[in-house]
């Protein structure tokens, strides 16, 4: 049976190493088989009923407003939402508690709380599905095993920080025959009540960081999920605050934050002054907002426009099928989907000939029909539309003169659309450079590599990349693209082929974006990511 | 001999230990004897003349207006001047350079220029006195050795934190029976240029951080010293291109900006989108507009408000003399300079009795009395005022009805004044609250320690503060104190006396400004201080 002890070790190794390493093995049937079922009788229990295990008090309301994209029926959960000023109450009442935690028990507690976390990754499945409508097998793994090794990372990134200096030290200056004494305290001390905004796409993926990260830096956090995907983050807290309890410390250093859409409440606590820490997930425009605020620490992951570069490969096909399946995965709605794909006129050298750009095109048309026909592979792939928003921006792109190259087509069952695959060039400036969540896939027809490097580069210092794709051959070529892309703090993966895709960022190696272009300012989780969230305070005493 | 190898070691170790370390010995006996009369005559050649050994091309002019504050001669120095959009692109044309120069040379680099820097540690103390009014002491200390051990401490978290994670990583994800091994590149990607925006009280001291810190980051940078503070630090950045040149890589990657205060560059400097980092020492007025700019990654040194608080000690003299001598070192110059001495009207405890609140103040007079009119000790302590609105600002407090305890008095030669000391109650808002850097001591009289205490804090959260000196004997209330103190981010000072002053922070122990309330957003040297200099980048290919 592992400890804490060994779970923090190996992840701190894994940390610096950044290998492979998982503490959350990421396939299901790593897990005892009837969790499944267990899981899936847990989340029917939770529909149409009051949300259990959160610590409420005297909360204001019962409120909730999911509706699953994938059947369309509302859940019918109601949590119980607090005002924003009752929030932030709780939490100031717990500020000196959980800053006289050591950071020790702060891990212990963290780890406690994933391993309970853990037990409800099927629980949390079903919640995903029916609030971001990702298939089962994306939603086990991101809001599960992956969110959970990310939170792991972040307390093990914090847990290096925190104890990084000596705590005791005894300070002598020798002073000719005699010396000076001084006794010294280092103390890591918490910035104060944190408060973590989550997206409706990867509710706990892209949250869980946030919340242990402030944990463990002392930051009594407020989660305050979107209010279309609550369920899976409301599991996460109510186990963090199991974990707490076990440890006699108070439920309160994690809240849920609940609101509706009529009736939102994140700008609400957002601007109270006692909110010293904001991690946010989202638009741009919001995001935005949220870095205007004063007199606080703001990390943000915002939009992103990932760009893809076909130059040169070694098998034209294998390269196509890989690009398709990450274009099309979850019908685009990730953060690290590629959205816009650069082909020069010229078309892509293959091993035996170039390949001309019209047929390129045509084999990506091919291979993108093939997964979303196939009735075993294509709904499971493209899984359904979070948000209705989305149908409106496949419209807006459609009717955009653009040429289509793929029409969409909205399913009967729940909420789902057919990507949308339109042909620009250079001239396209303002749908190339704007990003379009969701089943859209741009294919930007280009005189040359080089003109297509700079398009993406640009593009990623303007409006943000989190990561670009590149297909090239040429070692001198590869180094100058990395090195282009680098200014724009890009980073850039090369000839992906297989079961691996463009999409996907690992805990404790992919650093998940790097915080140097407008898609955000922090990055999972480097140092930076842990330490902003406190500052160092030394005392002195004379001896 | 030692290897750079071995001081980067040993830097990196004190580091984390945070014990007594020092790489160049703060007493002037530790160098050979020559070295005071070559340092001084260097000095004299200096003067009246074109400044040598910085790299210029093609300088628009020369320009200088530099006036020793002890004699209030102008130096008569011309330095090598350009404009701002010359500095920045000669910057620019060395910045794929220096972020191809590997981390270790960068250390070695740098730590060869810090090793030709002490050849001219007398040189620098005289270039500090005659710019700064320091005491010979004051300047040799912290211009030279002081200021070279906080570079180094710069280097050496700089240099962890850049080779933190493996940077060539075979990433290999068991996938059942087969594989995926993709190989990741982790690079930290410098920011951009930076500029170095220094103070005219401590100009190498409070810039070598940045630079150091910059350059081993691979950012180029501009540093911007003071009009009436430069020679200081032309010699420092003279020093830095001697050993960049020696190591054949472009001057240009530290450059001094020059300009006079009627025509001042900085705002240029900053405002010039090319800069991306910047760092700042200097008054709240221009470090608020520096924190306004929009894209930057922005550290600050601003105001501060240090307070005493005296409740009960040991012994009352030896507090006292500790306290005076803290309080007009420097003419209060020093950030760390206490300025707010708080005395409950009840007294001090002392062990036999409580020591009346007229008896404790009389007693503090005359010790301050007993350093100015010493002549062997007076003047060297006190030093020379910098800048004229120091006496303004002596006026502006003189005659703000604060009852006068103690007269200042203008010093015949040069720019010198003895402090002024006034006596304030808690209704003297406006006095408490603003910062009155220079010879100006305040004592408040309060009616208890609680009262003195929630003062201070409410002054160090709403206006800043690097420090607090508190004498206190009882264990219990130095707890209550400290844990007040950090929920406003002020590391507290217990019980000093002897030869140990509030004023000294040192390297690679005392973190200098805890960046948590408004005296600065940065502090010497966390991490944070290098670890937002740059952004890692990982780089992906599939084996």
């Amino acid at each position: 049976m592992d400890t804490y002890k060994d779970i923090l070790t190996r992840a701190i190794n894994a940390n610096k190493k950044r290998e492979f390493y998982s503490q959350y093995p990421e396939h299901h049937k790593a897990y005892p088989e009837p969790w499944f079922e267990i899981g899936k009788e847990a989340h029917a229990s939770n529909l149409n009923g009051y949300f259990k295990g959160l610590e409420f008090g005297k909360n204001v309301d019962w409120i909730g407003e999911e509706v699953s994209p994938v059947n369309l029926k509302p859940l019918g959960i109601k949590y119980p939402a607090h005002d924003s000023e009752n929030l932030i109450r709780n939490a100031l009442s717990v500020k000196t508690e959980l800053k006289n935690v050591p950071i020790e028990t702060r891990a212990q507690v963290l780890i406690d709380a994933l391993e309970r976390i853990k037990i409800r990754f099927f629980e949390m499945a079903f919640a995903t599905i029916h609030t971001t409508g990702q298939s089962f097998m994306m939603a086990f793994q991101a809001s599960g095993p992956h969110a959970s090794d990310r939170a792991l990372e972040a307390i093990a990134t914090a847990y290096q920080e925190l104890t990084r200096y000596n705590s005791d030290v005894s300070w002598e200056k020798p002073m000719g025959k005699s010396s000076i004494t001084l006794k010294k305290e280092f103390k890591p001390i918490p910035k104060g009540v944190a408060l973590a905004i989550g997206c409706s796409t990867f509710p706990v993926w892209n949250s869980v960081p946030a919340i242990f990260a402030n944990i463990m830096c002392g930051n009594p956090v407020i989660a305050k999920p979107h209010p279309s995907a609550i369920l899976p983050i409301a599991i996460v807290v109510s186990e963090i605050q199991n974990a707490l309890n076990a440890a006699r410390i108070s439920r309160k250093v994690v809240q849920l934050a609940i609101d509706t859409s009529n009736n939102p409440i994140t700008k609400k606590l957002a601007e109270n002054a006692n909110i010293k820490v904001i991690d946010y997930t989202g638009g741009n425009e919001f995001g935005n907002y949220i870095e205007s605020l004063k007199g606080k620490t703001i990390f943000t992951e915002k939009s992103a426009i990932n760009s893809v570069i076909l130059d040169s490969v070694n098998e034209l096909p294998a390269v196509i099928d890989n690009l398709a399946f990450a274009a099309v995965l979850y019908s685009g709605q990730m953060c690290t989907s590629p959205q816009n794909i650069f082909i020069s006129e010229k078309g892509v050298k293959t091993k035996e000939r170039v390949v001309g750009y019209s047929e390129v095109i045509e084999m990506f048309l091919q291979s993108v029909k093939q997964i979303i026909e196939n009735p075993k592979i294509g709904p499971g792939t493209l899984a359904s539309i979070q948000n209705e928003n989305c149908f409106s921006r496949v419209k807006g792109v459609y009717h955009s003169g653009a040429k289509v190259l793929l029409e969409p087509s909205k399913g009967e069952r729940g909420r789902t659309c057919t990507p949308l695959i339109v042909e620009l060039k250079n001239s396209n400036k303002e749908l190339i450079t704007t990003e379009h969540f969701g089943p859209i896939v741009k294919i930007i027809k280009t005189v040359s590599l080089d003109d297509s490097l700079s398009i993406a580069k640009n593009n990623a210092e303007q409006n943000g990349a989190i990561t670009c794709l590149v297909h090239c051959t040429d070692p001198n070529l590869k180094t100058k693209i990395k090195s282009e892309m680098e200014e724009v703090f890009t980073p850039v993966s090369f000839n992906l082929t297989g079961y691996f895709w463009v999409n996907q960022h690992a805990a404790f190696s992919d650093f998940h974006v790097t915080g140097g272009n407008p898609a955000g300012n922090a990055s999972f989780t480097d140092a930076n990511f842990v330490n902003q969230r406190f500052v160092w305070v030394g005392h002195r005493e004379m001896v």
